[in-house]
């Protein structure tokens, strides 16, 4: 569970949370982990399902940004000349990629053994941040086996913190890791609601800026210039990954749009997209579906994009209040060299007044 | 001359600014500026020059980020595929790019009688925001002068705010502009400066933030979830333009990453790259030209990618900085038909107070 | 007039023609021509339309592939962002483009006077060729009225070859110039067109390739493999622009796919995409338009990305018998200072028995 | 072995081969395959070594162009950020992309136990092809010795044709797999090599162009319209990998450009890039490489953009020939419930006839 004692989290913007206030306000979405937590692993895989049916034939739209690309996803070269998702969305570390993209071509097959022989192949689709600071990568931990277990227990009610992949993450020098939030949004006349799901593995201390405030300056005043500067000089080796869910009808073209989005609500927290930090969004649509066979594909009435930007505003609330979510609800963990990050919870205590203060 | 009476600007993030404070900061590089101003026609043309050497046998290093395609540029094609400038840049109203464009290519065949018979064509490369709130946009104002007379002004110094391309541009429904901002950093034991310049003519009021501070909400407190529903929900029809130039030797892939960077310091005042906003990025450096004639090019060693962060936050800071600066040094504008746009120092004359308040 | 003396063009693949052979087999699409032939001034304009609607209010669905962006195109920007033409397409000299984007800009107000008021500003969109061989360039002679003129004669029966802004364009060293096609495909039990018109300014002769025959090689054996040589290493100053219609209901991105065909069809003729060719392509659909305004965008049902591949050959043949068409219909010009080009009828009399010989 | 039987494969284009005739007429390339050939099982994988030293050291400047994405490679997404390859290239089957890419870590780790501690992770790069035809893709039988067996065998003499990761796939309906060629060019006074390997897995028989001769139509006449109608009509499900190395000295931006004009080579074999088809190029340069650590890259004298014509006419022609040759040398192999794939040679004994007659 995400941390009860902390319960003033800021909320990001004007616009309202839907009910969960996760990415699972998007009706039909879910979440699942596999944690592993043993010493030196620390470490996870989390799948993230657009719908409840097979994915490879009912193939959801879905684009990506790629932001700054530092990173070893799979997947994006199809996404982007297609515009559909065919796999529920892993994410995991840096080196369990391929174990997490193997799982999925196996699960695929096994729905539809029609695959790679009267059908075409799958695109396995797997995203991944760099935990190597608490989990020791190189002992490549992630197996396929975890891929089935994380999908297995995909529900609309989840943990976030430092579970699933987000067990290993660190974000501004603290500990990061799975975060959520939505937005509910009124365009045309119709509510529609956009969800965030990140996995947040960025950041330096000094930058660390929370609904606005720059929190990460402030906990070490009396250094403030020397810190913020070693800060920027530093290299981030982190990434975060940016999902984003919405029922409003959009296309591939139209996702793209959002998921660029989300490059605000990250800039927000502090970031300026480092060189070492694989940062990709990625939005897709739960109100249609591409079915795998057929002549046509049909699509509802779309949003005109004169329309759009209560969405992009939701998109880049929900991903900042995503981000803050992750440090909200992580909590301290060591791992591997007895490295230690502390949850935000841990190391301000006074955390709630330091924001209180500054929002009177 | 920028503002006197607003000297409180603050100062965004932790990087030193340079000298000037301005891009001219990055040795070389001049602005100059013509300004219409009569009633209905309040627009202009602005010139940025990288050297004062021909920008066509000596080309610099350069590459663009579009963050969101809603403009009517020219000349980034070619600048995709080549990465380099053979024209100042301009910057002007939606419908003087044509004017401007032939304007350009105009003076480059005056210094260069072999363009377009022994030697290539040249590429113009000017962006545009729409101004077209104060500026009677279909009076198709823009003339060729225009360009000639901005250019033959570039110098180090050069007003802001209201003035040249700037003139008629609304920022966050007040009166925005030309900003213009540095930033100094520390690589590899080197010094290199990063300036911005902007025209900035994006945003609703109920989303500037200034230095993380929600200002825009603060403004109207009793509406506030209101207006700033309306807010998200009324399509902006505005555009920014950003300009980063530096003298830290890099090429044109790293330039496009720097260019990148100015997506983040746009989302920190409130932006979420609106729909209709046609938000544009454009780098380039100074360390290096590239000869019209010549077999080979010689490039002078470049900064590892691995070392690029602090100008990544450096070209962030100082795009974010830029902002702040249209708004502060701009001054209010009556045009078409009695439209006015008031200054910030205008509209909000306790300012100091309400920024002060916040960052005790 | 295209060639009657030449009656054996060869037809390019498999699939068939449309019943005029030209662009206009899309039911809708007419083309208009504006020709400047007065000495040294060889140029002009050729204008396409999708429809005869007002292309502000019926925005049709567009996307381009750069093939190679050495070119100085305007429009581009937001036809990548949106995925709608709101103009007529205009091809003319590179030194036109600003003269066309401008009288483009004035239609559209004329139409909609809302425009740059009410409503947003309007994306004209112009490609160019570097016609310099033949026309003199710095002349500017295109004014705004010649797109007036080309728009007011378009048609769905239009001349080839020599005329609009094929007038001064070169091809393989000999006259190029405008060329158009169609194929005819059946997708899912229903037919579809694909309909291609080029501006075709580039290449040196050795390149040259009808059908599969490397005619340019042996058009001078002697010297084969020093002139080919030559030819490979002298630069290209040329281009070509290539336009694909269809009547097939496809999306923004698929149209994306489309326009990339182009490419193939380019390749065939010779063409190595040189460094100084602006190779651009774009492809739009009369299925279905976007309203200007409107909450909602119906379309109607899509095909399925897995059943393009008719459409993609269509494409690539139709694009390269496009190219040989405007070789095939162009006449002999000669232009300023005294340069001329060469019809591939005036410079190759014994043609025809070539390519029979090859193809026995 | 290359097909000793069948000596007049034709050259295609004008410029001369390398010594060799493969990509390892660009000094220091080095090719090696593991090859699996039992009963259902027909594939392998085939790594192409930039040099002998460390790849993750010294890095080598790479990009690439994605023609068509429908494919599931691993790596682009850090290569167009950053320009360098820091793995060897890895071909192999759709399935077996994980296990390789896994084998890369663990190679890369291997030799730099720094790599996910001290220094940021490797990227993996492997590409793929369907060669679910003649090979059980389901059993995935590909391991992660297969790679480093393939990465030891690498040598600048290698075999083509059914071999490694080429064994299992089909190519125009007969059996394809690895070619290789090699092109001399001068420029600037100085002479560079460009070299072509190509995973071949396109193309439907009627489409089959042999040095612009349409062999595929005429292998079967009396169907020939009905035929060729099919092929475009039946979904190719193949793709194709081309890998161009070149040792002159270019940047990524430059390599971009010149993987772009394997589109070319490819598109005259007679494919127009099929909707299932993952047609991608990357070209690497030798010339120089990037050391991982370092405050500042030295490049040598890059090639001026305007030099580049003869590599992109090389390339081009390297990619046709790479293709040719992999038909050339292929030999017909049986797998998976009885499948076979004739060889070019075995399907059409009278081969050299056919393309004398048209050559005469």
């Amino acid at each position: 569970m995400s941390a009860p004692q902390m319960p003033h989290m800021p909320h990001i913007g004007v616009l309202p949370s839907g009910a969960l206030g996760t990415i699972a306000d998007v009706s039909g979405v879910t979440v699942g982990h596999c944690t592993l937590d043993q010493g030196p692993i620390q470490t996870g895989v989390t799948v993230i399902r657009a719908h409840r049916d097979d994915p490879y034939r009912q193939k959801v739209p879905a684009a990506a940004s790629v932001i700054n690309g530092f990173g070893k996803s799979i997947g994006l070269v199809q996404i982007e000349e297609l515009g559909v998702l065919e796999t529920p969305i892993a994410l995991t570390n840096t080196f369990g990629v391929a174990a997490v993209a193997q799982a999925q071509i196996r699960a695929a097959i096994a729905s539809n053994p029609q695959i790679g022989r009267e059908w075409p192949t799958v695109n396995p689709l797997v995203f991944e941040c760099n935990d190597g600071y608490l989990n020791d990568l190189q002992a490549l931990a992630i197996q396929e086996t975890h891929y089935a277990q994380a999908l297995d227990r995909a529900a609309a009610s989840f943990d976030r913190g430092s579970v699933g992949a987000g067990r290993g993450m660190s974000c501004f020098d603290l500990k990061g890791g799975i975060g959520s939030s939505s937005r509910v949004v009124s365009v045309a006349g119709r509510g529609f609601t956009v969800g965030a799901l990140v996995l947040a593995n960025f950041g330096r201390l000094p930058m660390l800026t929370v609904d606005g405030v720059p929190i990460g300056r402030e906990l070490a005043p009396a250094q403030r210039t020397q810190a913020a500067h070693a800060a920027v000089s530093k290299p981030e080796q982190g990434s975060i990954i940016m999902i984003a869910a919405t029922d409003a009808p959009l296309d591939a073209r139209q996702l793209k749009r959002l998921s660029m989005r989300a490059a605000a609500g990250l800039a927000r927290t502090g970031s300026a997209y480092g060189h070492g930090s694989g940062d990709i969004a990625l939005a897709f649509s739960t109100a249609w579906t591409v079915a795998h066979d057929g002549d046509f594909v049909s699509t509802p009435p779309l949003l005109n994009d004169a329309r759009l930007d209560p969405l992009f505003h939701a998109c880049a609330d929900s991903v900042e209040q995503a981000i803050v979510d992750a440090l909200w609800s992580a909590t301290s963990v060591t791992g591997r060299d007895g490295h230690t990050r502390l949850s935000l919870r841990d190391a301000v205590p006074d955390l709630e007044q330091r924001l209180e203060q500054r929002s009177a």
